[in-house]
């Protein structure tokens, strides 16, 4: 149950007004691209459109429930965002193992793409994986390192 | 009303409860560090924290609705997760303009604070200024970048 470079999961969901509104409230993030249609209407994508951190949100879900999955400490992301998410996008974010780094650390490639394929946010993550505390050879207390979750792209 | 290095502003909200459990229903990140008290409580926070993502959303907002504000491109967004939120946390999302480039780019560092005065989550973001088109000077369309919409901190 090792983690191995290229090893991949995702979490897909079609992003409704729902997600928007929701996001907008807790957030703060009343910008009238997100949530009025008539200024986004005359706007440069001629709609309302998803918050991007609630896109690269996603990331962080497929971080910490698949891949490496509960456990994983999240040090740090990067994103750009490339392309809108419109209201009935169906959109999935793929984490994919990239590099393993000293002392349990590990950089993930993380991207967020619509239903046609187009990345809208594309970036990296850097983790630590879980560990879990156990005995040393010589009965000292020691932490192994667990294994990632899943393996699979689902 | 230009943009100048040095200038800020901030959003500041108490994380409660409610906003974690609704940001897990939007991302489906329902890690039990965030929603499940009794496996947090054996954790390594001994308690509930909300997500990562969700404290740096704040940094969106402030962009998007105050500095540089409406119309603002964000263009991409790196964050290191520093500290904890718990329950309860009152933090304070900073953006302070770090350095004008070509283009009508901004870079910005990007910050949050707990009400200890503790960092959580630190990084800088890049951003377009918002543009509004207008008549050249020789009758041709151009477009003249608006300015920052805020430039203290609130």
């Amino acid at each position: 149950m090792g983690c191995a470079v290229g090893q991949m999961a995702s979490f897909s969901k079609t992003i409704t007004e729902t997600d928007v509104y929701g996001f907008a409230g807790i957030t703060g993030d009343f910008n009238p691209l997100h949530v009025d249609a008539v200024k986004a209407e005359a706007g440069r994508f001629g709609e309302r459109i998803a918050h991007g951190m609630l896109s690269a949100s996603f990331i962080s879900t497929v971080i910490a429930t698949r891949l490496p999955g509960p456990g994983t400490i999240y040090m740090g992301q990067e994103v750009r965002f490339l392309n809108p998410v419109r209201f009935g996008d169906t959109i999935t974010a793929t984490v994919v193992i990239e590099e393993l780094l000293d002392r349990g650390r590990v950089r993930l490639h993380t991207f967020v793409e619509n239903q046609k394929g187009e990345t809208v946010v594309d970036g990296y993550a850097l983790v630590k994986l879980p560990r879990k505390e156990g005995e040393g050879e010589n009965g000292e207390k020691s932490k192994q390192i667990l294994g990632c979750h899943l393996q699979s792209r689902s």
